[in-house]
């Protein structure tokens, strides 16, 4: 379970501290930096900390996109480099936060989910964004370079990313990590689908392992994504400083395709919880056609054995003539024979009526 | 399933992109005309772009209705003629938006569902409506002439669809659109009342597949109404602009008829699940039968097919006059025969005051 | 399923238009008019349309009952004799709306439900109320004189019916209407209880049907109990014309009825739910029972049917001495016997202390 | 079921009609009457109501407290004498009225719920509340003594009870009613516990019932204690007259109160629905210990049974020497039933890998 | 079961009565004084109630925290020296409070829960704090030293905990019980995991007991948590006096974790569900395969023992030629067992196709 990893601080730390998480492979961080304004757009790689705080001061427009887990000490440098609350660091440290908006004094910070598909498992991942005047940070702790599209957009001339205000880059980021859940629910889509199938035709216990981990990930994609469509809700907040009046008309698409997510979310939990009782009717029935064999070759055979074991019996005819004489007729045999073919006629006309075979 | 058809643009594209849809067969567009003020009224089929473009600039009302999916290009070349704002595009390319009313500078923008039933299934399909001043403008995404009755009331001499400003033509399409759903209800109540005979009289796997496929089309059909509720329902707030007060009571009875909708999609969905239970039971009830005979014949038989089995050993009577003397009297045979008879006889009366015959 | 009836507007058709219903037998409406004043009160019956309209006139106050379902055309005259407003009309003639207030110029508007109960279902009919300065007309589409009580008490000399205005009278009608839910209730009492004694001692398949049913009929009496909350509550709202304030505290505890109602036809509801699961149990239990009797008696008889197989062996003794000596040993058969009956003994001793008697 | 004991007027009768009751039992009251200031405290039992109404004339203040289940007419007589509000002495007439708070001119009348355990399941009784400017009037439709200790409380010298307004012994009745409620949740509580062993360890038929009862007894709790909770919080809306600042102080806690047995009673009612589904699965886990059972005898005994009958048939070893050669042989007999060990040693070992045993 | 212990006072009492708890063990209580401003901090422990008193009425900051279950007297005597309202007393006293916040008048007062895994179950803790102008008071039911690390961090010199006011000192208090819910819910994850993996491969009784064991716990977490989160939300409210506004940014990090927490415990509540669904499949699943085991050798051996038994029957060869003649012939009884052969392996294909090997 991936929800719960050891991912917060110690209980009765001081807020702010980065420690309490489970170290993971190797800490290195990557740096992207772009500088813009509505002539250029300089893209740098693997930019030195120095380098990119010397950026931030420069009057163009600094957009710099961290990527991987920052080890504590690492982070702690970057926030004094950036100026970056403590708090709102924390959060970048134990990467699995709510989606949350926070406005710091001439700061916003945005965090947001990525999640990503494991496996068949909901891997959570975050992104997280600062943004001031002129400067946009984002994090995310993975080393994906999910922006690329947007860097890419930005060296057009003219586009609209570099000709508007950094919020709009902010608002290209939120929309792209938004619209990101769409390949993700096509996964679950598909998974659906072919679930269905499987437990209408071949329930196996491997196909309830799967139903009961797709629920898990719904109930936590469901959780993240709660979250996030609050925060770019609030996003859209009239007091949240440095967003324009238009953007807000971009965020509020945004917003759409956020609730769009969730309520398809919701149904496939639906569909979800519904596909664990067609999984048990499915069951249900193949035990009732195990059941039927059983009663049918039961029902057939038990009378035959019974009227054989009769007839096998040692009752001595000598004894009086009313001891066994069918077993001295001379159509003896044939006649039970045929009796018997009788009685499994029967059987199979009353199961045939009865709707067994 | 329908309802994740790859419609989305690829995460990151710019706002307004028209692409990532799957291209479906042919896409060509058709478009009608129909210029109108209280005196006369024109109707005008398969209307090039440019004579539309002319048409919206002449001081007569003009509704242009577009039917079939849209090309990317042709959707850029419409935006342009129209006026249409990029987002509200990229809405009518991708054809699975939530209902939802946004309110542009001069123009408003509605998307509607107009759901069909599809073999069992319900198939998503989206109405968009823009309008302004003088102007409506209707997009469906597919070729069904769904708005020839409003035609019809148009071409009548004093219809109000004639004498009112265009806030009550875009009313009738919604009313129409919202309408549209009771003959929709009709079909899943028929289904419904279907699946419950069959599960309390012959549940089959078939079954339980069309409860499972009811289900998840009433789920779907439920994110639809919710979404078509919330629209109608902004379309009622009085900062919508163009919209007058007399239309607002039409628009209540609209709002009043989707509210319905919603009630009974939700009561459907209720029924559903109680129809799931039903399954359940019935094939509960008839493993229980199947056990019941399967029990009636092993306890009739076991104890007849034991006696006969037991007169069938060989412990030799000379040994001693206790080795099965049974075997030797003169009336052995009709004495065991007598006792099965019993037997039997005791068992039906045993399963008769259980109930189980 | 009563809730469907094709009782819509062919979608497309202007508002107010009255078609689409399916005709149901004679369509034939009883008018009831009391003109009524604190002096006097006259009650007519079957009164023709002409003469209302008279009456409605006088300086008097009158009230109109229609009974039974009008035809198009009769609601047409009647829309144009009373001057009500075409949507409302469009409501009365499709006998199946959400209970609802709507506020016309100088008329209030109130639809109801009168559900009755119907050899165990739920039939949803139709109680229409308009009301203006000095008129009550009611509709309801049935033929049962359901308002006899209010016109009786009118008849009372000081009745506080007379001596207030028509809102008076308008409350009593509602409070009626309201208050006719609890015999209804008492209906759905009886039936639960009865269902769960049915459930627990004696499953049957008509009992899932009828518990199926019942659960039908509550999720239809909650959607319609809902609407009537809403409307009952939507008439204490301060800007609805015509209502004096004294008037608004009796329909409080109109309100707290209707609240009352709702609260139980959840609980029974919730109750029908368990009682589902109680089926289910009381299923479960019987095929247990089932199969313990099977589980006995194949647990008793295989051995002992073994052991006298074992005995009706044919091994040849003259072969060799360990061919089956028991057979010929002097006790051979009584100990044979002997040890059946140890065996079942022990099984019995061992079932005892499984609990399985 | 209490809850819908015929308990409404008739529909159709005039608002404030104390009528449609089932008359229970005697219907004989008693009062109690506490005048009480700052000074004195003096309790009179068993009071005529003329003596009530000279008392409430007094300018100490009056606490009245009636207990049993007054008639119509008892009813009447005293409305007038206290003067009472028709619509609230219909509603302590009918006494199964959902928690409220009415306030009427320079009256407030608080209805609360006092259920009590009545042999497992719950019993629904209702305390109402008058009071005014210096008395206040209870009813509860029961005998027992409820309100001793307010009582005792109030003889002491400089209890507070004494010293405030009435409001503060309305609060310290209402505190009482909420409280009783938490003994209420231990007997809960207690049959909770009970029923998991049960249907843990030993799922009877009784259990399944106690369940259901259970069951639905939490649903009607969670009915009145919802309502109670509204009653408590309009207590504290600021617009209720005659209540002073500091009691608000106090009912806030009763409130807490109020909201912790909500919580608790919503806490149980899950409990109670997974208790279901223990019972289920225990039936369930039993079916399967029965069928295991049955499956190992037959598994075993089959195969054994074969083999015997096999040597158990009559081929003549004359006729050929392939028939039965084996019945000839010395060690033939002593063969088979190693070979039948064998057989069962196979399969204990194959049912103790599968983990049946 | 935890949440019901006799922890409420009697029905009936004065409000503030400290009665009705069951006493636990002895009632000692631990008082650990911490004396700080910026400039020193000074711990003491264990000490008398006297000094406290002193210790509160210096100009520097005190916070005295109380270990253990106060006794009646003990908490009346603590109520005076530290001028405590009675009603929060009370709560302390019946230490299982829902979570909330009062204010006094020149004092506020907060509840949280704290509660603990005890083999398996949630035990529900309280901790109380009290804090005015220059005191915070806290409370806490047993005698774990939770606040330990908040005191480390308090003796650092310059630490934020000592340079600003009492309302951060608070903030650290609540946040550290907030935090320590993380741990908490690492349990529940781990119980999960086990159980998913007990229920889909060795589902048990056991199994089925913790299941519902857990659940119980989320339940009462749930509970526990929603209140928590109200109370640390109030904590926020502008009204709430003492709380600086910084102070205020921390607390909307803690009720971040709040909130993070409740979302937790919901979704392990619905795996908890799911958890149940899934452990009925699995028992369901090993029904099946017990079952089919039943069927295969049933189906095999029936009718292997029918023909065995057909040809033990005694049919006299002599009485006519075709009584039995396949006994007589050379090659009979391996004919027979040719003839099983086929039949088994007949069976064994048809088994093969069905899928049940």
């Amino acid at each position: 379970m991936d929800m719960m990893e050891q991912r917060f601080n110690p209980p009765g730390t001081a807020p702010g501290t980065l420690a309490g998480r489970a170290v993971e492979g190797e800490e290195t961080l990557h740096f992207t930096l772009v500088e813009y304004d509505e002539k250029k757009c300089d893209v740098f790689f693997e930019v030195p900390i120095d380098e990119c705080r010397f950026h931030l001061s420069t009057p163009e427009k600094t957009w710099i996109d961290v990527s991987g887990r920052p080890s504590a000490e690492m982070l702690k440098t970057l926030g004094e480099a950036f100026n970056l609350h403590p708090l709102a660091l924390e959060d970048v440290f134990h990467a699995n936060q709510r989606s949350k908006l926070e406005v710091f004094d001439r700061q916003v910070f945005v965090v947001l989910n990525d999640p990503a598909w494991n496996g068949g498992e909901l891997k959570v991942r975050q992104v997280s964004i600062f943004f001031g005047h002129n400067y946009v940070i984002s994090f995310h702790d993975h080393t994906d370079d999910i922006f690329a599209l947007v860097r890419e957009r930005m060296q057009q001339v003219g586009a609209r990313l570099r000709t508007h205000e950094v919020d709009y880059l902010v608002y290209a980021l939120i929309d792209l990590v938004v619209d990101r859940k769409f390949p993700l629910l096509q996964r679950f889509s598909d998974s659906v689908e072919v679930l269905e199938d499987e437990a209408l035709e071949q329930p196996t216990r491997q196909t309830l392992r799967q139903i009961h981990d797709l629920r898990r990930s719904l109930y936590n994609f469901h959780r993240i994504q709660w979250a996030e469509r609050e925060a770019v809700h609030a996003m859209m907040r009239t007091d949240v400083p440095l967003i324009a009046g238009e953007t807000r008309t971009y965020l509020r698409d945004c917003l759409d395709h956020s609730i769009a997510v969730l309520d398809l979310v919701e149904t496939y939990r639906e569909m979800c919880n519904s596909l664990m009782d067609v999984y048990m009717m499915s069951t249900s029935n193949r035990l009732n056609e195990v059941m039927k064999v059983l009663a049918i070759i039961t029902t057939i055979f038990m009378p035959l054995g019974f009227i054989s074991g009769l007839y096998g019996m040692n009752f001595s005819a000598e004894a009086g003539p009313l001891n066994m004489p069918e077993l001295h007729w001379a159509y003896g045999y044939p006649a039970v024979i045929g009796g018997m073919v009788v009685i499994v006629a029967a059987m199979v006309y009353w199961f045939k009526r009865r709707g067994w075979f």
